[in-house]
């Protein structure tokens, strides 16, 4: 059986899943390769030996760069700050790495076309961390449209709120700064929903036209709290958006939304029927079909059970629950058995470079307050 | 004690409401005047007779300029179709009659503003029947916001989706066209939420850019199925919104929203909290304070009860439900108590008008694909 | 026409309610006599008389007895607290008059064996208002059972909590003390359910086990707050019951029961799905197939409307809303109509004593710590 | 670092869940003992060595005797089907093993008493797998409880619902064989919502009365489905309890309850509050405090986050769900830690056959039509 060698490269709070999904994964699914966590990298050789010790990391180094050029490694799997995204997988492709990232892709959406070119043109595989997707139920979500049994989609209500930000005397952070984090909410959070939007509606956005605000203007220095730094990029941000095939579409998100704590969610209206799903209930789908019996339409409650995809591999029983790192699992799944069978993984830097040119060009029309084609921005 | 003597014109779906909530109006409400439910004028003199009788009315009349010019009769209650509002607000006016209308308050907003400026100069009183706002409970919302529970409000999403027209086969009728009824979904469901939005927010909206879709384009000719008609006005839309005071908004409308029966809805974001509601749940508001401890934060389910406005009138007990014709009788009880007393009614037709103005915008920006002012309009 | 001339006696929270409906019945329904709003009893002539004008009754008395010896009325309307009821409802049916009474029939079981046979031997007809059965919703799921949707009923789960005396340091008033209230949450809620579990399950029943208690055993004097007094009968009871047809049933209620406002539920079981309720959301039902397609198993909510028994007359569009008085308005429709054709209404006088029968059989399975066939009791 | 040696005997369903939390319990929690995945059996060393490797574990046997007389094993770990906990665990504590079994813990109380006495007499650890009780959902309903946010408890309602066998034309399997499963629903699902319910009200039942039901009597032969063979045990039952404070309790299950997929749920009210949940939303928690403003009043839904019992070490973020097997890998850790330190586990044996006695005596009421004190069984 192939081997695959993980190089891990950060260890804050999604690299941490990244690491419990690579401990489950192969009891969970019956991986095709051998999945080995070989390197880790932090910023210092201390916390890096410690971190891989708790991940059960066979190797640890200070430089990122040790990773990226070891001859045993296989897959690069990114999981820093978003400004050192795009030098390490480039990196990585020079060195004819698969590399697997965690999202936003890059700071901008040019930035992200360069590493899906150079991804491309060096022939390495690629998967970018946008994990909502892999959960049973947006799976099952995907089914219930491609079978058609909602019909044609009509409109797209998508929404990527949280509340992390919501009061005003959280310290600023690097999410608040644009070399550091690019865009505001919308790449932080909206990168989601806008990836989802594509992947459940079979088709790609084509033109936007966005508004954006940052509601709180300035925020403490972490470093002084008395003294207010500016906050550079948006906290919520909203977009009208027509999909290729003429699919109306609207986008929301806001890093500020008081009480949404993972307000991730979609109303997929169809031309028989609709879906709808809150990411805070990530085991529930709701589903509509106005071909019912008119006196017993209404939407019915599917919880995720066997009988949808990947859910099996958790757990036998319906209902009994999948959590935030299962979907992580899937994704992990999906890497390793991408490599280990020579055949393309979803979603790849392509995909991530689309996700990006939406973000920006949504930008884009706010700044100069008229629709945008995605295709004027990179 | 004064006597207030009501004039209604056309008994269908919502005159037949209005009948019902001025059948219990006075047994629910200390009403401040004697409320005499005297004359009624449908199309033909034997359906205003039928109808006299079964709603109680003393008089009934086959033409509606009878009521009109009956000096016997206070207010004229205008619950035809759209197309005939101007013309009886208009004649009633100039007979110095107090006018109720139900929404939209005309075909566009020019025509509104003529009825509003009449209104204004003849020195009656007026009143439209954006009935959802009378809803304890969406009286209760709004006085959780001028209270300041949730801080400042930073986000306003609202929707009026409905299905009545998702399937295909559904004859076209007036709502479909143009000379009729004005605008599609935009006007006969969109202006609730829109006035509602400016109700709640406490600011008027001040542009708008929006998107529109007439997705089934043909319907079947209801006097020959075999033949398809055109569709002349949109079936969804969506628009972005800024209030006056900067608050950014979203504002969807379906007439093809598969599954939602009543999806009039609204989450509100403030700086320290977050109201919901749908009316389908007509009793339930959502409420969420970011001030809470974070071990104890949710969106806490306040069932309206009587320690909310007017709910107390209905029934002593909290939970027990309120109907759609209980909101029709709290504005039965404004329209009377204004009368007696002379003081405002709200909303009046310079609301409606104000009301048509935002949907003509976003009709407008839609085709000029831009930003449009709502003063440009009207 | 026949006309109804309605003689009503009390005029507290649930004679108001019979007000409201009397008031709106005629224009919601097409009754099939005049319902005339004739007489009014109150304890004092002047309470009687301001609560005729605002009930919009003709005459009024400050003693019942007039009303009940009225040659002029047709039906006497019982609303009094519940010790009185037996005592009126005698005296009424010895005039040949027709009984409409508020629940639970009488104190004891016995009594109310005594008042259905008395009506029946004087043949006069007798209505019991256990509103809630009306409700659309609740009439919605009679006919899912009925029609075998759901298959041979196999369990029945039901409440009716509500918190109104969850506060300790509210004062105790009637309904704590035996000799005016009887039963405590049992007569004064559990009545609901059990007469609900009846008529849904459509089978009665035959043995019952209890266990009940008096959590705040004393409560402020409410002339003197800083004495305690007694609190005579239970605060809640749990009762396992079987019924004729074998399927096994719990009942719970409270009146402590903290965040319940209006905990009226039920969950059906039946071998090929499920039907759930709570009154809090009145306009809604869930229910379950176990017939579906397992990967497509869910429960949906079904929003009452224009498909569902006697919603239409309320509103023409499904989701709008039916309120608490609204139940009491097809109450109200069952008496008119009842009496116009001379046909049976139901509940009546029988089944009310059926109910007090099993409250009873609950009370005392307690008290002998045993199962009770409640023919045992009366 | 100490190590701890797992022996697993059994890898069907919950094996299997054993495993996947085994496996990512390192990287979740900083255990205090290094976690060994050593030794695993089952029926045949062939199945046994496939599920080695799938399951990581480095040695397998066919033969369950060889891992409990195995020097080099710290703890036994029992995932068998019901009937052969007894002997495996009495053999395991006779080699001075620490035991891990999941539940029922046996057949019968007296079969689970002597299983806890052999253990406490061997001084060795056991651990009985109630992992609902380790959701950090659950352990905050029990942090809210002790520390009197809801007043003192008054009333427990807890279930546990499933409809596994709702179809009468599933096959008979052991399940429903007295000398394989012993009880039925109860013993399968009821233990578990029993074990809560004394976890949660932090008492102990004292005496109880039951009604059962084996609804469907009997069930296709696996092997030969043309044939019926009879159901032992019961598919539903009920049961009024009373904990040793006084407080009242019902606990209900069903084995054939349609749509209940994980329909393990509880509604515990106290003197100031109420508690709500469900096992199908397992991240949710209502909470309701009457001491709220009676305008303010509601349930709150609480989402298990970063500020509640063990959440943060899946996510750092609220509202991101936890599954099935990440309440089972709490589980393994308070195993491993219990070992490592040498502390007590909770729930061992001796609550194990604190829940079997309260079963069985659920069962003898039944038999006897009587309440019966928990101490008469056992």
């Amino acid at each position: 059986m192939k081997k695959v060698k993980i190089g891990l490269i950060g260890t804050g709070y999604i690299g941490r899943c990244h690491a419990i999904a690579y401990a489950q994964a192969p009891t969970v699914f019956p991986l095709e390769a051998e999945l080995e966590c070989n390197y880790l990298a932090e910023i210092t050789p201390e916390l890096a030996a410690q971190k891989a010790k708790e991940f059960g990391f066979k190797r640890s180094t200070g430089d990122w760069r040790d990773v990226v050029q070891d001859p045993d490694i296989d897959v690069v799997d990114i999981c820093t700050p978003n400004f050192l995204h795009k030098e390490i997988a480039l990196a990585a492709i020079e060195q004819g790495k698969h590399v697997y990232s965690e999202k936003p892709l890059a700071l901008t959406a040019e930035e992200a076309k360069l590493m899906f070119q150079a991804a491309k043109k060096a022939g390495v595989k690629t998967l970018v961390g946008f994990n909502y997707i892999k959960n049973p139920t947006t799976q099952l979500a995907k089914e219930i449209i491609e079978r058609g049994e909602i019909g044609e989609i009509v409109h797209f209500y998508g929404t990527h709120n949280e509340d992390y930000l919501a009061n005003p005397n959280t310290p600023r952070d690097w999410h608040c700064i644009k070399e550091k984090a690019g865009l505001g909410a919308l790449g932080d959070l909206a990168a989601h929903i806008v990836q989802m939007s594509q992947y459940l509606v079979g088709s790609e956005i084509k033109t936007v036209i966005g508004d954006m605000q940052t509601v709180i203007k300035t925020r403490p220095n972490p470093q002084n709290l008395s003294e207010q730094l500016p906050v550079e990029n948006e906290d919520q941000a909203t977009a009208m958006v027509r999909f290729e095939n003429g699919c109306m579409g609207t986008i929301e998100t806001s890093r500020i939304a008081c009480g949404r704590k993972m307000g991730l969610s979609y109303v997929i209206t169809g031309t028989k029927g609709t879906i709808s799903y809150t990411q805070e209930r990530m085991a529930e789908l709701k589903l509509y079909l106005h071909t019912d019996d008119p006196a017993r339409q209404g939407f019915k409650t599917l919880l995720t059970g066997p009988f949808h995809p990947d859910y099996k591999h958790f757990c036998v029983s319906a209902g009994h629950g999948i959590g935030f790192n299962d979907q992580k699992t899937v994704e992990i799944r999906d890497l390793i058995n991408g490599i280990a069978n020579d055949t393309p993984m979803y979603p790849d830097f392509e995909e991530g470079f689309k996700v990006s040119r939406v973000l920006d060009a949504i930008a884009k029309s706010y700044q100069e307050k008229r629709w945008v084609d995605v295709e004027e921005v990179a």
